[in-house]
């Protein structure tokens, strides 16, 4: 049953006005009700996992370790929000000998936007989906959430909703705070409603990008924050070659085929100094060992299979370029190496643009000397770079070219596996995404939040936050120094 | 003469080899390319002061006190950038026990996002312009800059240009580091340029929006910080007006005169709960007693003045508006009040969406009883809102709905002139402006900046402001904890 564009327009006003009652809730009354989603959904694994192994293929084990992730998640904002850390306070107080003429006491923290819609990924059916790092993240902000279910696991998204609504209801959260809608139309009024402040998204470029272009053209723009394509480059250098070939070989194999190919992450693409053809059939007759070892499963959707097969045949079937580990086109498909050498990617970059969501990925031969950094200027935005060198080599041009094409850059591992944290970065330059933000670490809830600043207010009117006693004992900036949050006292924790 | 777009072309490029040659400068190296041009800019005072004159019609004094502003905030963005908050550092340890599996060692810091185009404004020939916040902030980001030279103040700019690449040169910055253009085509073309990475903008609401749209729509679309249109509206609530009417008429007719009226915090609304149109006439005469005393000038310009007359006209003309004290239409205009009631307001609220940039507000009288917030509501998105109320009312619905509503309240104050500062927010839900930063304070450093990771580094390949040692001394979140800057003991300070 898809949502009508008259049930999302009520389930949007319901959101605004939950919105509205608890713009001011302390992060405990928060914590409360993000604590009881996180409980629910523990309650609730079997039948959710299983829910999942009917509808995605996924492993059980994946599965599990996926919703563990999401209610670490939850827990972890419930602690960030109680540190008020997403809050920036900073308090300026009147100087009257301040620089350029006098400053009045001036006092900024960041607000909550509102409304958020967020749509659901398909392929993380726990962690970017219903209670997925968008869906948390606006929450712990303070915003509600309109959350667009991904019809590729439809059953499993709507009982994860319920039961997100059903915790929030038993745990006393307004109605409407969180709420899902299903079906193309729901999704369009959502993105034009005037009521919704922002947009989280995780898909495909063109998907993504139609969506970003609607956000940017309605008569209020609003914040689009999508997570596109990216191709996920290794670098091999050498040296680290010459040392480590097999190593090296063994955590490719094992990371480009994860979750079949399946991840935003995946490394679709190799640049390693393999010498003429002989090299490469020793590199290929390694690499069929460890893929021969692994199972197959279905892709996620048949429209995903499609695509796959698509992606692969089109930069297969380039020039220059050939297969050096024959994958199938099975239902379960076996995985597949493309190879080819830097100078048909230089004669034709487009090769290095081209996403192929499933088992396969592209080895590129360059020949010893060439600078790393000059094939890096090929790529576009990614949402992560890896390098493969030693210590103490001088990368410095290669580093500083994938800084510039990546938000975030790994040394001598592997970028599947993104894990919640506070240093996380999971976005970078477009196509990876549309904004230089993160949609996974504790920095995403402030994704969600716009800075206000408030102007020679007294006391008595001031936000709780910004108040000269501090009465939720956050660490703050304070005339341009750093207070770290009060120590509770035994008095005070009595 | 226009800069043709191949020297555009030559300036962006050159701009982006200078990125490349100075993205690793230490804050220390950039503080002396910022200090050289405060210098600069202080030694030829008179001289630009001069020129200013010549062309803006604005006073002397005012002229002086904004070039003063200017070289403050050079100044306080190089302390800004010694202290690494624009970085925010934030290190997580390997740790193998972390919530949904082993987290390794990441490190996130900020990195400057490339070239940045700057738009220079009508109305702050110096604050924001050629030199002005947003070029500053872009600077101390570590970027380059492309500055658009506005045609209001050609020479000033031209001269004020010069002054900085030669104050640069002399400072051993790199060449292309900033530079001007001037004319529409070059301003398409900078716009359009792939190295072009962000854009700062301040100016009307269909200019700027023309250009986000552009923005938003390049293959790579680039943040557009854009500040537009805002109509900064005033609350009185009854008590205040019963306790200090003539006091806020005072501070009233001052504020909405100041500059001309051409200041994008202009409180170009003042709602006041005036009784009939016998107290109506009482508050006119106090206003033409005020604004008697005050010297007019011209507009900026021929074309600002067509605009803010039609605008005039068109508020003037419409019904149930009128005129509480004439103005005219000479070239010095006089300041105009109009006046009318909510419940026109409330059947017309385009009325509270138009800005008429130059001397004239409209006053909107409320019957005892109002709901304040109801009014409120009909507001699009402000840089400011203000409220003139006594300290212990309940003003709680309408300020919620002013935070929905603005980045920056006032109290008791008046919104014109906004200090540079670290809690400053000059910036709010659009039309004020298209993103909800700042482009006021040291917080406006940030917008040309993104986060990157680095993942499992070895210490030898981490950025300077990353290693364990923390070699920059500065303040940093460590394992979810704030760490203040190290203190320098007297053997490192030596």
């Amino acid at each position: 049953m898809k949502t009508t564009v008259e049930e999302t327009n009520a389930r949007i006003e319901a959101a605004h006005r939950a919105f509205d009652q608890t713009r001011r809730a302390s992060p405990q009354a928060r914590s409360v009700w993000l604590g009881a989603i996180a409980t629910a959904l523990e309650t609730h694994a079997e039948e959710l996992v299983s829910l999942g192994q009917q509808e995605t293929h996924l492993a059980e084990a994946r599965l599990r370790s996926e919703l563990k992730r999401a209610v670490f998640q939850l827990r972890l904002f419930i602690a960030e929000i109680a540190s008020g850390e997403n809050l920036d306070v900073t308090i300026d107080h009147l100087d009257a000998a301040w620089g350029a003429g006098p400053r009045p006491d001036i006092r900024r923290m960041n607000v909550p936007l509102g409304v958020v819609g967020v749509f659901g990924a398909s392929n993380f059916p726990f962690a970017f989906s219903v209670m997925g790092g968008d869906s948390s993240s606006a929450l712990a902000a303070g915003c509600s959430v309109i959350h667009k279910i991904h019809e590729g696991h439809l059953n499993l998204a709507s009982r994860t909703g319920e039961i997100v609504i059903t915790a929030l209801q038993a745990a006393g959260a307004p109605d409407g705070l969180f709420s899902t809608i299903t079906g193309r139309s729901a999704a369009e009024a959502m993105m034009d409603h005037p009521l919704v402040k922002a947009i989280g998204f995780t898909g495909s470029t063109s998907g993504g990008r139609a969506l970003f272009d609607r956000a940017a053209s309605r008569p209020e723009p609003i914040p689009f924050y999508g997570e596109l394509g990216s191709i996920n480059p290794v670098f091999v250098t050498e040296r680290a070659w010459g040392l480590r070939r097999d190593e090296i070989l063994s955590g490719f194999a094992s990371s480009f085929t994860m979750g079949m190919g399946q991840f935003c992450t995946k490394p679709g693409l190799l640049f390693a100094p393999v010498r003429g053809s002989e090299e490469a059939e020793e590199v290929a007759a390694f690499l069929r060992g460890k893929l021969n070892d692994r199972e197959s499963s279905p892709l996620l959707s048949p429209k995903l299979h499609e695509g796959f097969t698509k992606a692969l045949a089109a930069v297969g079937s380039s020039d220059g370029v050939y297969k050096l580990v024959a994958g199938d086109d099975a239902e379960a498909p076996r995985p597949t190496i493309l190879a080819t050498s830097a100078p048909v990617i230089q004669q034709n970059p487009e090769l290095l643009r081209s996403e192929m969501f499933g088992p396969a990925t592209l080895l590129v031969q360059y020949e010893p000397g060439t600078k790393l950094e000059d094939l890096a200027a090929l790529l576009e935005g990614q949402l992560t770079t890896t390098v493969h060198a030693e210590p103490d080599e001088d990368v410095t041009d290669l580093l500083a070219m994938l800084t510039k094409r990546s938000g975030r850059i790994i040394w001598n591992a592997w970028p599947t596996g993104v894990s919640v944290t506070y240093a996380q970065q999971h976005g970078g330059p477009y196509p990876a995404t549309t904004s230089g933000t993160t949609s996974v670490g504790t920095a995403s809830i402030g994704r969600f939040m716009r800075p206000v600043a408030y102007d020679s207010f007294p006391p008595s009117q001031l936000p709780d936050p910004l108040r000269d006693d501090n009465p939720w004992r956050i660490a703050r900036r304070v005339n341009g120094t750093h207070e770290p949050a009060p120590k509770t006292g035994t008095r005070d924790a009595g």
